[in-house]
Order: structure tokens, then sequence, then C-alpha cells
């Protein structure tokens, strides 16, 4: 059976772009003689549409689309994803379906019954769960039809393992079908520490009912999700035959063994990066292109400190939009030591990175002489460090406002966890780039970057990190080392574990009560933040909602 | 049956806070001799505690609590929400219960069932939903209790008139086992467009089962959500016979007339406000009053423009704080009009608000000095404008980072809707106080808090509105009249109406694809707001939930 995996990268809400694209991808795979084409989930109205679903005018044209889109199914069938209205007399305005496409018309729509909300999720704010579980007739094969969750019945669920939020399964209802394929359109997004648990799934399900599955997932950046595609043909035994690209757009036509065959063994993984720092290089990457791209945008603006964020920042927007896209601004102050222009500098110039060097010491002393008076006889104190950091927005908004460059941010997660920033200072941008990402992260990244030939300056690595923002200030004056910091914050927030259980660990109790108050307190900062792109399983944004007035 | 409603104010994840408060309450109502006592839906944990449901620790605590909580209750009994673990082989691990605790114990445990997830509910987030329903036993008398949504069966839906979200109406299920009254403890937050839909429910349910209800809600500011209380009792004909205090906590013992009263038809509602307006004044106030107070702050600075806005901000944050905790900076460039000093300084005179005059001049000359090398020769534009706005957010900010004042926001709704605004500019702030009022409303608010007497000085209320960045700049330059912006927005954003719809209801085409142009263009600033005190059913913020890259 030869099916063409539709592995495609959409924009929300855009339901005549996203249409279009479906189009030409059924074209194309007829022109390989596919019998099917395979789209992932909500393709029409682009994945996730957040309350763009609640407008009717959307949810109206995609319903056209899926009509114009099956007149293009003629001599090839297609399953493409987009809402369909329940016209029930309860429940939630829409279902999250599977359109079965054939013969030019619409033969079959299937509800999704597994409507994840946790984490990123909110799939109950818009949809009514499906309740019919029936296999497609197509051509005489029955095929089991699944949207995303639906093959999920367990979920990992940190250090509880793994959960069962569900009460039914939706692959053991459609069994009774005899189904001889499972089929599974998703839009499961990226993270790098899941990579592993989603391909388990796939291989346990066809396992165990031993037919092949394809599930074809969306690829590209969403707001702060990166889709990294991957989808995946799994035969009758649990193994992985093909595999589509990673982070990257791809249609493959697949000749899919309605048997097992014990002769595919391997498939072309030459696209895929060789560890886990190489996934979440070029997920940044994509989230990067795709954030410019789609809000047609062509040019970022970063603020080169001469430290290690600021420096992987430029190199992943140097190389998703071109260095002659990017620009540095080095804003030096009587604070930054030489080192921090000269490297920077040293590091534009090899890469061909136009930059400029703004110095803030005129606008620094320009404000603080206009609020002094105000201050009496205060001392200097993190207010003076707060206005240099500010003074850098405000410049790198103006060359944003003046010039069109979309300012990015420069934080990391650590930073963001322990509200080690200045809001509205370094804070600032229109995404964060590593906020997902915890420093000891963050080196990892520089390393991965420098592996083949050396972007950024080795001594930009090597240094103490420092905001440069008083005399010999260090980062370590503030906050604990960062191979100290990071492993608590991880099993604070990450795993969500309790203090008592972190320092059961063997943790430090006073660090761990310091670390635990720096990130509760720092929770109104974290919610002014830019969009992050997500990498991990729990990134800060809409997979972790926290009240910003609370007491714990 | 004399019964005890505590219509409280909480924090979230503050489980030792909230349960004194319970404690002091159940004595309190012990001494009232009252036999029962009704706190509010998950009064332990506080609501909503979003992402702190997901913390062991905080459940653990509070199932803790509510044992010392069960131990104060002899010879009275007591009402209580907070979540239950879900012991079941699936689903959430928690269900949104309420405990009935008599005798020093834990006497039931009933689980909402009907759990909201739209607007700015997550509840499907966090918990199972309840599937038993069964009247508990106080001494011989049946009650129906339920929580909160659990007697919403239907959902008022904007156009599309009342929603029936659910499959099953608990209230149906418990008549059967012929309850005397209906109890529901309520966690309703504050809209002023739904204050009588909200007394329609209880008024409806009443009368049509024909048993007296009552309904127990929280009271307080919750970051961006405020809970005004106005918790009642209702008849068996559907007559609300006692309603607690609007915005203000209270405890009050009533005696429940478990048959139908003829002679009881009104209450005492001296303490509500006569109108629509009334209510979004007291709801602000509180909203910034608990803003403060739950995070252990106390001062406040708001950028005084001559505005409006900022006047009518500063009215409020007087009000909540007191005169002595507001400071006013006056931010003066070469721009402002004479009367925006003078203006101002009248208002904050009259009301003993200290100020301080701060000119932006010397700032800005030296930061347009700065980066105009790097501009070459292009003219003066909104860059220049928003240098402005952000220098002032960095004199604002240094008074906050000095001396410890939290910066209110002063962005209406019409404003942030249309991304009329700075971001990092005149966007900042630690809380919106306006956010979710049309510049229309705004007008409204300030006529309505210079009733009594002259708080804000009327020509602040009847000059042209400008944001004073460049020579006679009026809002009208970018935007329409806000009488023809502030219906547009309302249909396109509140009642999410298509623009095709709009026109169709005769509004001019042109300026409708203009102004929803402009708010689906802005979302990337809504984004990096502060939370904004939410007074009517459609607030940005996590009750409108956008994509920042999407196209539609």
């Amino acid at each position: 059976m030869k099916i063409a995996l539709a592995q495609l990268n959409y924009i929300p809400g855009d339901v005549e772009y996203n249409s279009k694209k479906i189009i030409n991808a059924i074209d194309q795979a007829k022109s390989q003689n596919a019998e099917m084409v395979i789209f992932s989930e909500l393709a029409v109205t682009g994945y996730p549409a957040m309350d763009l679903l609640c407008r009717e005018e959307i949810i109206t044209a995609s319903l056209n689309a899926v009509k114009e889109i099956a007149a293009h199914c003629n001599e090839i069938s297609a399953i493409v994803g987009t809402p369909s209205p329940n016209t029930g007399v309860y429940g939630k305005k829409l279902f999250n379906s599977a359109f079965f496409l054939d013969e030019g018309k619409v033969k079959a729509v299937v509800n999704k019954a597994l409507l994840p909300t946790y984490d990123v999720f909110e799939e109950d704010r818009y949809f009514e769960q499906g309740n019919v579980f029936q296999a497609i007739d197509f051509r005489g094969i029955k095929i089991a039809l699944t949207i995303c969750e639906d093959i999920w019945d367990e979920q990992p669920c940190g250090d509880k393992g793994l959960c069962r939020y569900y009460g039914v399964t939706p692959l053991d209802e459609l069994m009774k079908d005899s189904p001889r394929l499972i089929i599974n359109i998703a839009a499961n997004p990226f993270a790098h520490n899941r990579i592993r648990v989603r391909e388990d799934i796939f291989r346990k399900k066809a396992s165990k009912y031993k037919i092949p599955l394809i599930s074809v997932n969306q690829t590209g950046g969403y707001t702060d999700i990166v889709f990294d595609g991957s989808s995946v043909v799994v035969d009758s035994s649990g193994t992985i035959i093909e595999k589509l690209a990673f982070c990257r757009e791809e249609l493959r036509v697949v000749e899919v063994p309605l048997e097992p065959r014990k002769d595919i063994t391997s498939t072309n993984l030459k696209c895929y990066p060789d560890d886990v720092t190489g996934y979440i290089h070029r997920a940044l990457v994509m989230g990067i292109m795709d954030f410019f791209g789609k809000s047609g945008q062509k040019k970022a603006v970063v603020g080169l400190s001469g430290g290690i964020d600021s420096a992987v920042v430029l190199a992943l927007a140097a190389e998703a939009l071109g260095p002659e896209n990017t620009l540095a601004v080095l804003m030096p102050s009587m604070y930054s030591s030489k080192h921090s222009v000269t490297d920077s500098v040293e590091m534009v110039t090899k890469l061909g990175i136009p930059y400029h060097i703004v110095s803030i010491e005129e606008s620094r002393l320009a404000l603080e002489k206009t609020v002094k008076p105000f201050f009496g006889n205060l001392a200097s104190d993190i207010t003076e460090e707060n206005i240099q950091a500010r003074l850098r927005a405000v410049i790198l908004m103006s060359f944003s406002n003046k010039l069109g460059y979309l300012v990015l941010n420069t934080s990391n997660k650590s930073e963001a966890a322990t509200g080690y920033g200045t809001l509205y200072g370094d804070m600032i941008g229109g995404l964060s780039v590593l906020g997902d990402l915890y420093k000891t992260e963050v080196y990892k990244l520089a390393k991965k970057i420098n592996r083949e030939r050396v972007i950024i300056p080795p001594q930009i690595i090597s240094k103490q990190p420092s905001a440069e923002l008083k005399p010999d200030q260090l980062d370590t004056d503030s906050l604990p080392p960062y191979d100290q910091l990071d492993p608590i914050l991880y099993r604070y927030i990450d795993l969500e574990r309790s203090p008592e259980k972190i320092i059961s660990e063997g943790y430090d109790a006073d660090l761990v009560k310091k670390v635990v108050s720096l990130v509760r307190k720092s929770e109104f900062k974290r919610r002014q933040a830019p969009p992050i792109l997500r990498v991990s399983s729990k990134a800060f944004g809409s997979g972790r909602k926290m009240p910003v007035i609370s007491n714990y």
C-alpha cells in the first residue's frame, strides 16, 4: 500500500495558506502514485490555533477549505485534520477531527476521543470528546484512524511514572473492527527529554496490535512551541521502518507493508542529530526561523554583552536568518570589561555579522542625574544596575522601531527561574531563544555550536559569568554556582519535586530553600517575559501556569 | 436552620493562612449559635491556585489542614472546599471537592462534577470530574451539596445564547435523594455584565426544585481575577432573602427557612453600588488593594500624564492604598502641554498625594544623540516617540527599585486592543488597573469617581485624548474616535463576532477592517502586558488565549 506522509509547516489561522499547501502536497503525492496522503492534526486551521477556534469565521473558512481539498481527492485519498462542528445537544461546539477524503468528497469524519488538557495542551477548552470508535474503510482495507493523544493512553508524569488520564483506550475499541493499519495524525511538540518516550509509544502500539502504524506530525515553530516532525512508519513487529526529517518539511511516499516485513530494519536517519544538544540546536534554529518567517519579519538584533548567552543567541540567529539579517549591538558601560567588547568584535567579524558599538554612558549619566535628586542620600544599589540594563533595552528597541529589527531575548532558564534579570531591561525581546535552557545546558550548546568550527570565541565560553553592572560583579555574588543551582532548579521546576524531597536527596537545605524562594518570588517577572522557545517538557510559559500573587 | 455564610478572602497556596482564617470563622459562627458554617470553593488552597495544584507539598498541606479544621467542628458542622486525591485507576490526580465536616471529622466528600474549562477557567487541567450524586445527611436533613459550576448546566455564550457544555445535570440527580436545601460553594469571578446572569441561576434553581439555595462565594483580588462575594440565600420560591457584601469579607449567620416564607422579601443591600460603573469601581479598588496586600506591598507609583487614564488610576490607587502610599510622578517633555502639568498638580494637591516632577528632557536628548549616528538621515518617527515613553518607564522603575513602589499600569482596553501603547514604555507596570475598560468606559468611571466630590479636575476629563509624544498629537491621528472605535472592539473582542457580521450591523467596512487588523497585529504586545484586573466577561489575559504568530 503506497502512502504519502505529508509532514508540513502551517500557520495558525491562515486557512488559505494551509489549504493551498495541503492541495499542493496532494498533487505531489498523486504524481508519485500514492494511494493515500496523510496530513497532521488540525492542519487546515494550524495547531495550536488557540482561541482562534472560537472564531466563527475561521471555522467556516476551514470547513469550506475541506470541501475544496476534497475536490482534489480523486485517484488519491487524503486524511486531513481540522475541527468539525458538534451538532449534539450538549458539549463544546467543536470536535478535533480527521476528515477522510476520497472520490472527491468527505467519506468519514473521525473525532478525537482523548483530549489532552495539561502541560501546553488545552483541548478541553475547545473540543468535545469523540466517543464513536469505528475503523474507516479504504477500498476494502479497514484502518484505525486516530488523532494524536488517542494512542497515548498512558502519559509520562515526572516522578509519578506513567499516569492514566483517560478511562477509554481508543485502539482497543477500534480493534473490534479488525483494522490492518493504524494511522495517527499528530501535533506532537518537541521536547528533548521526550523523544524516546514518543517512539516507544509508536513501537509498543504497533507490536501490541500486530499491525503497522503511521504517525504524521507537523513541523515548524509556532510562537513558543516547536514541532519537530519526525513522522514515522512502524511495521507490525514494532520496528520503525521510516522516519521523516527532523525539524523540516518532508513529503515522503512509503510502501507500507500490511504484513510484517523482516527485511527492512534501517531507515534513512542521516538528517538526524547525534545527541540531545544537537536536537535542541536544530529545534531552536527552526523556532527562530519560523517566528520571523511566519510574521513576515527578516531581521534580528541581539544585544551582545560579551557573555555566553548573547553569543549563543547571536550564533543561532545568524544560522536561522543569515548573518546579513542579524545585527549585533554592543552597549558597553564603564563597568564593562575590555574583553567584553574585544571578544564580541572577534565573534561578529569572523561570522560577517554587522555590528554597532553604542555606549550607554551618556544616557546613563543623564538618567542617573535626573533621578538622583529624588533619592536623597540613598546609596547606589540595584536601581543603578537596572537603569543600565533598561537603557540598553531602550537602545535595542530604537533599532527595532527605526530599522525594523526584532529584538531577540538572551535570558536563560536559570536566570528566568531565579529572577536574575531586569524586567524591561535584559528581559525584553520578541522571542526568548534560550529561556528553556539552564545555564549549564547553554554551555553544552555553545560547545556543540563550536564543534565543527569555532563560531563562539573560546574565551567567551570559559570566562566567569557576569552581568557587568557594577565593578567586578560576578553571577555568583547573587546566585549559587550554576552547577549547584541548575540541578535544584531542574528538580523543583521540571520534576515538580517538593523542597523537602530535594533536600532528602542530599542537597543542602539552606541552598534549596534559597533557590525555591527565588523561584517563587519572581513569578511577576516571568509573567511579562517574551514567549520562550520550548525545548523541554516543562518550559516557562503556557505549560506552567502560576499565580503571580500567592504565598507558599 | 441557622447557617453561617463565610465569605472570605484567601491567598492562593497559603494553606496556613487560609486554614487559620477558616478556623477563626468556625469559632465566630459557633459563638453565634450557627449549626453549620459554609466556606467557598477550594478555600483551603485558595482559588485559583493554578499549577500550585500540581505540587505535592501543597496538596499534602491542605489535606492535613482539613483534619485540623475538622477538629474544630464540634457542636457545629462545616462545609469546606479543597482538592481531594483521585485514587481511581485513571483520570487527573485530584477532585475539586467539598468536605462535609462534623463531630470532629470528615463525614463526606463531594466531588465537583462539572469542570469549567473555558474563559479564565482551566479545571480539566487539574481535576477529574465527580460522578457520584448523593445528598449529604446533616442531622437528619438531606442537603444537595454542589460546587460552583455544578448548578450551571447552561452557560451564557455571547451571541450563541445559552450553551449546554455538559451531559449531566447534577441537581436533577441529587433530587432523587429528596434534599431540603441546596448548598453551592463557589469561586465565581466578578464580571460587570454577568451579575444578573448569576443571580438568575440561583433564583431559577431554587424555584425549579422548590427548596432554598445557599451559595457562598469567595471575595478578594487574586492577581488579575476579582471575586465579588455577593453570596446569597434564596428561598424556595426563588426570592433572594439574603445577600452578603459586595467585594468585602463577611460572615453572616442566617436563619434559613426550609419551608417557603412569604414574609421575607427584602434584604440589606445598602452596601451595594447603584449602577454598573459603581460595581466596576468597587471591584477595581479591591483588585488593587489585594494585589498589594497579598504580596506584602504597600506603595504605588503612577506616571501622571495629565490625561484621563492616569488620573483615574491615581484616584483608584489613592482610594485603595491611601494617598500617603501613592506617589505621582509627572514626567513632562518638550511635547507636553502646560496644562498637563498644572492639571496634574491640581489633582494631587487636592488629594494630598505626594508627587515629583521629573523632566525627561536631558535623558531624551542624551539617548537620541546616542542612537542618531546609527540611523543615518532617517526622519523622526515613532522611534523617538517610543524613546520618550520608555525613558518614562525607566524613571518609574527606578522609583520602584530605589523606594519600593510598585508601578501601576495606566493603559485602557481600547489601547491594549489596538496596540496603541509602547511596549516597555507606558505598557509597563506590576498591575494593569484599566486594561479591561474601554476608553468610553474610563470616562464613565471618571465621572462616577467625581460624583460626590471633584477628585479628577474636570478639564482632565474634557480634554482631547493625546499621547503628547510629538507636537499637537491627538489619539485621533492614529485611531478612530473612541465612540466609533469601542463599539467595534466590543463586538469583535467581547462578543467574538466576525468582521463580516459587524459590517452587516451597519459599521463602516473599511473602519471595521482597520480596527480588526490593529487588534490582530498587536497580540505580541499584549503577551507581555502586566496582569489586567478583569471586570468584564472577556478581558485580555488568561481568558483570551491567542497565538502571537498567526495570520487570519
